[in-house]
């Protein structure tokens, strides 16, 4: 057995079942390691955007890491982005990188970089591999570190050598580490505070927004009257029929001031209090009320269904309560095609357990607030801001979840950074609708140009926002990766062309076309 | 005039013409710079490899430095490989990156990352400048060490308020730094090495291989019947019909070792010693003979044209030389396409001056051999070995060289990381024709399994580096972002397409079906 077959077993042995993988040379012994193990699964992708954004949506839906395999630092690099957004989202990864044998280091070949350097910056845990030996003890300590509640980013470097030379042979799994529990007088501290009768919020994220724990924030509701809001970028918020309703904080900085305005009391669990997604000149960074006391009960790191429950029962709140969501179906549109028309087909139209990936931008708006009241799902979000994110992530989350269907809703100009997603959910055969919101734009960016102070832009400046020119033919692109895809222009189109996605099983991409 | 204005003015005071972007709402207040600016081009990529690959070509046929519009930390992440191959190239790069505003760090929110730290690995110089005033003056810096001999990838980090503060103005050109020469005891040193008689070569890369340099080569070949060799993957190589012959050093290592077998005398310029581009199990890593006199002249730092001239005078060479490529057309193939036909193809129709990118990998192995003496051309090759390079330089290279042709002769799985190079070559009406081996492979991967001692894979390695699952249209993909294009599957049709591509100007693709 040799060091990539002792790393990939332990690997295995720890609990990983897939690895996405955009290898090169120096990970060519991992991939024969792969070949090799009856169980582990390889899953190529095109990109490491697309390896590293699926290893993220895996991560959000398993609770359990994948493995990637990327070549040295560039490749890296490459799927950066998206590890910023697992790392801020607490999603559980482990990267294989594989880099030169550590006696070609010398020599500074083409290839040689600072691996470490460049992995340090989007990663919770780094590590180089000593020696073969350690390749397999490095690797369950990787998933371990990965594992660390509700999840880290833990990156292994794996020097070619160390992966051909022999090797003792895989490592047994490493302990789970402890999850800390809440502080108990800060429990009894945010107790009092909601038992003043002040107008109160909990502000929840990550774990926190899982079923279980928001039936206990419902329970709080229930016995206090508390608000139940949630960070505007959420890893997986567990939403729809019959769960507790999750009120949504806006995305510009004044907007979710004044959202929060008249708060006295914000009890933040599985989150921090939220701030400003960017500064503006003369704008707020810090969005709670000033005179609003915000307790920090329980970061992202912390128990967050201990913390709730016991919250619950120190307030001594019924054990159920009348907050579960109603069923709620918007009544359908017709004509143009806008977002409102996209999220009434949704909402009537999405069955159940669906897992909904959220990068729809501005053209987004619309779709939470509609969609609450539909089919129960999971809703995953844009956790890091770093766009890219979505169709990567689709085609994690189809993997994790063979039996649900995965409804990817993206802008365009996000889908384009890692189009190449779209090859590996026709070659996997995911069960995955994309929905592509063609406004031929980063109309974000129109918004943000004026909000920075910078009016009256001139052409140069609107071209460098616009994808109009050429006009991207959605329908092409898919189909030149294999995805079965077609255009909907009015809303009737497009309810049409959802259902048919929505009722064959397989990958299928709608271009929503916006343009009017 | 705020911060980002004084920049911007800067830059171009300094000699930047044009500034590849792909920014976001930390970068609004330099799009509104380069918008106010008369003379400052914009282009826009829609991923930042695209961005910083089209640099790197840019760089390479313009001498000097574009600059880059890059979104913080992972915006830098999504730059990095194609940096990474500038940085190896020492291809002058300027970036600018935008991180939130100094005071808004203290929030953690959730763009945040370590800039700094992501632009390490993959820069010469990194700065994150101090205040409004400060962009400027740093700019200027960033300029000159951009413009070190023969060029270096500088990267500014721009704190979005300093963008939007008042700012002193533009800042005068940094001068322009010393490029050392060659230590005169090492040139006679060559000289006696050379004058013995023994078998021996000159090994050039970087600024060695312009055509002026090479002249001086001819002369000292011309008098010491020395061989001129090059570097695998040279930064740019000029060559064609009436420019002095290099012979190219072979990728694998044991070919490139057996190549250079018998030389006891090899003098660098530009380059250092060959060394393989993997460690592999019980191979060289190390390609010069052992009983050879390595004679490191000249580093690419060094001046190239100087060093060689002082050491043509020093033998005492003729002023001119008998060493210029006559001109030579391979046959015409006919049948099935296959990697000489494209190359005897590109050598029949290739125009006067082109620029070929070549990104061919396996199926490229071909391509230069049969044209060495074609029309006089510039060549330019992966300088650090992270894929997804070709397209976006073709960009950057036709950006620089408007009345030149551009010819991307490029590999289908490396063509997949950074596609979106096409839609820009739409929007700025290109003239690139890029010519995609369709092998639906990565061939190469599937020899280095082998290499590195992986024998006897089974399916799952196999479909890792495998590519015809689904089949990908580069038609359809070619079309979905605005570049007309053709598939060729014989030689005929292919010498036609290319033919037809080569006559308008205008960006086009025609897809080399290799499958047989």
């Amino acid at each position: 057995m040799n060091g990539a077959e002792a790393l990939i077993d332990t690997l295995y042995k720890a609990g990983v079942r897939v690895c996405f993988a955009n290898p090169g040379t120096s990970e060519m012994q991992l991939v024969a390691a792969i070949d090799k193990h009856p169980d582990m699964r390889g899953v190529l992708g095109l990109f490491e955007g697309v390896v590293t954004g699926a290893a993220d949506g895996y991560g959000r839906m398993a609770d359990a890491p994948a493995a990637t395999l990327l070549h040295l630092g560039p490749g890296f690099g490459n799927g950066a982005a998206n590890l910023h957004n697992a790392r801020r989202g607490h999603s559980p990864i482990v990267n294989i990188v594989g880099d030169h044998a550590t006696y070609h280091r010398e020599f500074d070949a083409p290839l040689t970089s600072d691996v470490e350097g460049a992995a340090r910056p989007f990663s919770n845990w780094v590590k180089t591999s000593a020696s073969a030996d350690a390749l397999a003890v490095d690797g369950a300590e990787a998933v371990a570190e990965a594992m660390r509640y509700p999840g880290a980013v833990a990156t292994l470097i794996a020097p070619a050598n160390f992966a051909w030379e022999d090797a003792k042979g895989a490592a047994e799994p490493a302990p789970r580490r402890a999850v800390p529990q809440a502080d108990e007088t800060i429990v009894a501290k945010a107790a009092a505070a909601l038992k003043t009768g002040e107008p109160s919020a909990l502000f929840l994220g990550g774990m926190a927004l899982r079923e279980d724990a928001l039936n206990e924030a419902g329970r709080i509701a229930e016995a206090t009257g508390a608000r139940i809001l949630c960070e505007t970028f959420a890893t997986r918020l567990q939403r729809g029929e019959g769960r507790v309703p999750v009120e949504r904080l806006p995305y510009f900085g004044e907007m979710a001031a004044d959202y929060l305005n008249g708060l006295k009391k914000i009890i933040f669990i599985g989150a921090k209090p939220p701030v400003a997604f960017f500064a503006y000149p003369g704008k707020p960074g810090w969005l709670s009320p000033e005179d609003a006391e915000t307790i920090e009960l329980a970061d992202a790191r912390i128990d967050a269904l201990s913390t709730l429950r016991t919250l619950a029962d120190t307030l001594g709140a019924p054990k159920t309560h009348s907050k579960a969501q109603q069923k709620f179906t918007p009544p359908p549109m017709s004509g143009k095609l806008d977002p409102a028309g996209v999220a009434a087909a949704l909402a009537e139209l999405c069955p159940d357990d669906a897992v909904i990936v959220d990068e729809a931008a501005t053209a987004g708006l619309a779709m939470f607030p509609m969609t609450g009241g539909m089919a129960r799902h999971d809703w995953l979000m844009l956790t890091g801001g770093s766009i890219g994110f979505g169709l990567p992530a689709g085609v994690g989350a189809a993997i994790a979840c063979p039996d649900r269907k995965v409804i990817c809703l993206q802008a365009d100009g996000s889908a384009m950074y890692t189009v190449q997603a779209l090859w590996t959910m026709a070659r996997e055969k995911l069960d995955v609708t994309t929905v592509i919101f063609n406004n031929a734009s980063y109309a974000i960016l129109n918004i943000e140009l004026a909000r920075v102070g910078a009016s009256n832009p001139g052409p140069k400046a609107l071209s460098l926002l616009d994808l109009s020119n050429p006009m991207i033919d959605w329908v092409e692109l898919s189909h030149g990766m294999g995805v079965p895809a077609v255009r909907a222009k009015t809303a009737e189109e497009f309810r049409a062309a959802l259902k048919e996605a929505l009722e064959i099983k397989g990958p299928r991409l709608v271009e929503a076309d916006l343009r009017g």
